[in-house]
């Protein structure tokens, strides 16, 4: 287990003795909730984990800079404890504008079922990162995660001296060196259990079946980096978490266990198809964005997961517009349902609670594993 | 942890005070050699890994009958501990016969390449099941798992009577209902990390992109039955035995891990490939054999993976002399490299020598883990 750099005084901080952890001084549990940008991770989400001791995370992606800033001030005002900011990294521009148009006229028909159109794909591809570092450099938060790519040495270097954690999200060993040589603090090792966006730096069809399940990456990662890591996909047991901490792991990682969360802002009909017995399996799917993200299959993705281009986030800002009319008609056969491949044990309560119970299950998980005697 | 039905009087035991594991008395060490169709798993494998503490398996899948029965009476010469013998299932037909000949037609340019035929496909389904259950049922070994579907009541009955323990493969929580309704005394759950076949129940192209990753399916699996899970898919050093462990399993299975070791009798060719920097994914593919199965990515997988028809075995049938004339002719390329998600960390050590490491890396990261203090 590797110690966070010394240099860094950790602006918040508590100790719970003998928690041999490297986040010891971020929270008392090894719980992370996810980021979800999209509207689940609501102020009032991040406060209630972060109060429990666990590290609850705001997800700046799709917000605007400011939009992001209200709700830093929002946590702030809720809770002195530390928490995180997830930024998405801007994108190359390399997709093929005639794919994305071929895409627009496959969707016509689902713009007319929905009576709305579809949307513009000439938007920003740099979700404000520019703006966005600047107000967290102005006024740092306890902790940056990155997700789409690797920031510079220079972004991380200046996380360093506000005093910031950082964290880059990895789904291969080759991008956990990218993270290690750009000087991050840590890295969120995600597996392709989990629910959402697969934060791969660049994304890439060829390589669609080649990603690695959690457990694997987890021991891949820590062979190739001296990182911390988080791991992240699937996990929505204590039980889980016990075992991503004994494959080496210094925290869990869980989203969808969270999403269904009160003070969860996922859309309600989302929230109740996690545990709809009409979708039982999840897939990764460029239907609704342009970059490979896990939701519960439904009409939408089965129609066009399997022609949708590589271009994000083009097919974002195209099907944004489908997405909000399919919810407002009560349709989840169109809404993007995104959900980790554990979404039917999701459990249905307030944050603190869920908190109390994943830590009541780790401490099982962990007595009855050293129970099991001498082997 | 669920205990082994009480009635059955284990034939050879050992006991290791202070273990709880519900396997105790089938080998000391939480660790099962993988049975692996095709080859890699020897007598010598076998028995080596059952001497060094751990449960060795013979692959009865693709031997005749009396082939399998010559392993086991090699391997009761080799060790007096307890060991397993795996059986495929019998397939159904529901192949599509001309989809089968149009794959012909695909690979006759292979076929020319290496200068060899095509296999004819209407080989048996069977894989001469019901001539080895006699052999089994009649000559009883410790325990005898299944791969590719679920057998009947009737026959767990039978080996129940004759003190065989039954293990049934599963990848999904429906799977291991189905095999806990037909009375096996565990199952082995599969993640798809796994090298080689995926053990699922029925081939079903529809969810080709649904498969569970390994720590996601041991908790859905636990919640689903009541019985000991074996945990298989990726695991390749003693920290991810660990993690399974403490999720809830009883023993790890490893394949890729022991098909490296000079006791294994897969071909040169796919030992070294397994830590070749020319291959650095692993994919599911029904290339060779017409169900899905994780392998290298090499040139045959590229090219003949994505339109290769859900025909089982038919398909394997159809490869296998083209797949021999690969190996003779010194030509990985054209090999079905089975090779699981963590194939970049095999160690070639004799058997017994990994079966120390592994115990070895797997009480350090149980300290470890315990070291952690009060969560």
């Amino acid at each position: 287990m590797q110690a966070w750099p010394r240099h860094k005084a950790p602006r918040q901080t508590w100790h719970d003795a003998g928690m041999s952890s490297a986040f010891t001084d971020l929270c008392r549990y090894p719980i992370v909730q996810a980021p979800m940008a999209g509207g689940a991770s609501t102020p009032q989400l991040v406060a209630a984990v972060s109060e429990a001791g666990g590290l609850g995370c705001l997800a700046a992606g799709y917000k605007t800079a400011d939009g992001m800033y209200q709700e830093i001030k929002q946590v702030r005002g809720l809770t002195s404890r530390p928490f995180g900011v997830n930024l998405f990294m801007p994108q190359p521009e390399y997709a093929d504008p005639a794919a994305v148009e071929v895409y627009r006229n496959q969707l016509a028909g689902e713009a007319t079922w929905y009576e709305t159109q579809l949307g513009e794909t000439d938007g920003k591809r740099d979700d404000g990162y520019e703006a966005k570092l600047a107000i967290l450099l102005d006024d740092p938060v306890p902790l940056v995660s990155f997700t789409f790519g690797c920031p510079t040495r220079e972004v991380v270097q200046a996380f360093d001296r506000a005093g910031t954690r950082t964290v880059v999200t990895v789904t291969t060993p080759e991008e956990a060196q990218a993270a290690q040589r750009a000087g991050a603090d840590a890295v969120c090792v995600q597996g392709i259990e989990a629910g959402g966006h697969q934060g791969t730096h660049r994304d890439n069809p060829e390589t669609d079946s080649a990603g690695l399940g959690l457990l694997s990456l987890i021991t891949q990662v820590r062979e190739a980096v001296q990182l911390p890591v988080v791991a992240a996909g699937g996990l929505m047991r204590g039980g889980q978490i016990a075992a991503v901490l004994a494959a080496g792991a210094d925290l869990a990682q869980l989203g969808t266990a969270f999403l269904v969360t009160p003070e969860s802002g996922a859309q309600p009909l989302h929230k109740q198809a996690m545990t709809n017995p009409l979708f039982v399996h999840t897939e990764l799917t460029r239907a609704f964005s342009g970059r490979p993200a896990r939701g519960l299959v439904n009409r939408f993705m089965r129609e066009h997961g399997p022609y949708a281009p590589a271009a994000y986030p083009q097919v974002h800002y195209l099907t944004a517009g489908l997405r909000k009319a399919a919810a407002k008609a009560g349709d989840p056969q169109a809404m993007a349902l995104w959900a980790g491949q554990g979404h039917r044990l999701a459990r249905e309560l307030p944050a603190a609670q869920l908190m109390e119970v994943l830590v009541a299950e780790l401490d099982e998980a962990k007595a009855a594993f050293a129970a099991r005697g001498a082997e």
